[in-house]
């Protein structure tokens, strides 16, 4: 078969299932507004939690950090990439996580695959739980080991299949907060029974760290849980922190292993020191200024008691990441594009981004947004017809 | 097995083999000079080529992007993180590789791994150079396809391995100029094979482009291959361009269906904006400033002559990465540390990033050098005893 035909034939495929995806040009800055297509819309699509991508003290810093640090780090981290801006903001992590190393990575794919594929091999099991981001089922795949996936936030399943397992390594791995549905792992369950297993802990928690738990550290602090419950954690800075890239925070042996071990830490330019400068004052602001984190959970709160109110179909989370259950893809471009009509942005997610049959609308919220726009963004709901 | 005791033997066992990996954080920001440890080293490690990394220019073009665009785009491309910037760099990016379309990446890798996973899946077979980028090999691994590696560089080799190849599509993949050795890919007789035996060829140009070819458009250019004769061409934005990223250029249908299907596009926050600018910036730079590649070449052969001189063990490289072959990794450390000392910052590569037994130096140019630092480079060569 030519390339050209394989991929005319996919392309046509997608069409007919309504499942195209479609970019659109942003013409602002990220933040509770946005311009598309010379329109502005309010915005309910970005993972911009604490309102920080387009505060302007971040951006100040990436501004003085590129006049200070030029544009590129010009080498990986083992060469002469790792630079003062990435060696503080390693500490700076560290700290906020209260763990005593933190290595930084290019993105959160990057660092998911880099830290499941440098603990598992071939032999080993990897436990994921079935709703995990893609990048955790890509590392699963990468690591050649044995692949288990649970139901959803099922820590009994879980425990079934680690009685079950063979010999070898475990890994498992979930979530903090599940990107598609804001629901929050049962995470004392799943350490216990990692616990009982001799299986090892990982959480991402690029939903959860700024938003949730004291300070913004996060589902593990939320959930009272140590290092030794959970011994690897990952988290991003491209949602809360409002800038670029991610980490994994844990014991001083494990961050010197994947030092050497995690392939795409390793064989990977840094990122801009520029970058860590953006990102440091941004942790700072997200550690600080809690008023962010309760204005952000009214705004839930706001939102939740008056689709209740409505009928919507919406799921059970209390994060920043409401969904509303529409079933089909076609019902879920329709109601989409219906809410830009009346000014609002909100995406459908699709097959395969979630489940057939469970297309939905993603609303995420931003202490950005105003009460007022909450209210907006109700009536736009009620007036698409969305009540159950 | 407890996860300390795991990373606490793999540690140790790297220790005894002399493959510990150590970082060095530098103080300064990347260019022909670069402080680590108070000390101000001649750089002969970055990939920095064409000295754009520090450049004022580009440094300028990510401030002002970032008063802007803010420090983050706050959500994958196909939400909101689609912004003016990134659209306008995949269309430079296009037009300066003469394709029809381009796609941004957030890292080379995480283009590499979507590309190859997107267009290949079981029952299909990826071949692969042996000294592919690790980015590559893993791409391969994560496409669940039949990978095949052949001998480096033999384009004999591998039509041999086609004429035997089972069923399902075909993808033969290959560096463009080899990270760690230096040497150009015999592009038009892979280009040949894939031709007799219906194979789709992709190109990781991440060392040629901005350096190779008229204008700098890479290995493809200096080989005067066309987008018939190598369908996918894959560049990254973090060495010869001096700033972070990377993007896949080729036919509009082979973009559109990488934007449904390649997961590390689709699951991923956008690179900040600003990043873009200054990526825009350095691309000007690079395609109108031959004057950097043309001082370049002239570094590189006026070392390869007063290498062969001192009799140094070089490879056959004409490109900026000068490899010096020393064998034991004991050796290459040893060697490393007395460029060192004498103030000159040339890498150790060891295992498992070259193959066992070929530990090396790895030097690499920039039109950022001056003549005098690289007669400084040689001279120290043969202080350290380095000749065959």
């Amino acid at each position: 078969m030519t390339l050209q035909a394989f991929l005319e034939g996919e392309l046509a495929a997608r069409r007919e299932a309504d499942l195209y995806r479609r970019r659109r040009v942003s013409e602002s800055p990220a933040g509770a507004e946005i311009v598309i297509d010379g329109r502005r819309l309010l915005n309910f699509a970005s993972n911009d939690y604490l309102g920080l991508a387009g505060h302007p003290e971040v951006a100040k810093a990436l501004a003085r950090g590129a006049e200070r640090w030029g544009a590129g780090s010009g080498a990986a981290h083992l060469v002469t990439g790792h630079q003062a801006p990435h060696h503080a903001l390693e500490a700076e992590l560290a700290a906020f996580t209260d763990r005593p190393r933190a290595l930084l990575f290019s993105t959160g794919y990057m660092a998911n695959l880099g830290i499941v594929a440098a603990l598992l091999d071939r032999g080993d099991t990897v436990f994921e739980d079935r709703l995990n981001h893609a990048s955790l089922l890509d590392a699963g795949i990468l690591s050649r080991a044995r692949l288990r996936r649970y139901a959803h936030a099922d820590a009994a399943d879980l425990e079934t299949r680690l009685a079950a397992a063979e010999s070898g390594r475990r890994l498992v791995v979930t979530d903090g907060v599940f990107s598609m549905d804001g629901d929050v792992a049962p995470l004392p369950a799943l350490a216990a029974a990692c616990a009982r297993h001799d299986a090892w802990l990982m959480v991402d928690d690029a939903h959860g760290l700024g938003v949730l738990g004291v300070g913004g550290r996060g589902s593990l602090a939320a959930a009272d849980l140590d290092m030794d419950a959970v011994p690897v954690l990952m988290g991003t800075l491209g949602k809360a922190f409002g800038t670029f890239g991610a980490f994994v925070a844990g014991s001083e042996a494990l961050i010197e292993y994947l030092i050497q071990a995690a392939r795409p830490y390793v064989y990977t330019t840094a990122l801009p020191a520029a970058v860590a400068e953006a990102t440091r004052a941004a942790l700072r602001l997200a550690r600080t200024e809690d008023w962010r984190r309760e204005k952000l959970a009214a705004l839930v709160q706001r939102f939740r008691r008056g689709a209740n109110e409505l009928g919507l179909p919406l799921m059970a989370s209390e994060t920043p990441i409401q969904p509303v259950l529409l079933g089909s893809a076609e019902r879920a471009l329709e109601v989409s594009a219906r809410l830009q009509e009346a000014g609002i942005l909100v995406p459908a997610i699709r097959p395969p981004t979630v489940p057939a049959g469970t297309a939905r609308l993603r609303i995420t919220f931003s202490a950005a947004h105003t009460e007022a726009q909450v209210d907006r963004l109700l009536a736009a709901l009620d007036e698409a017809g969305v009540a159950a």
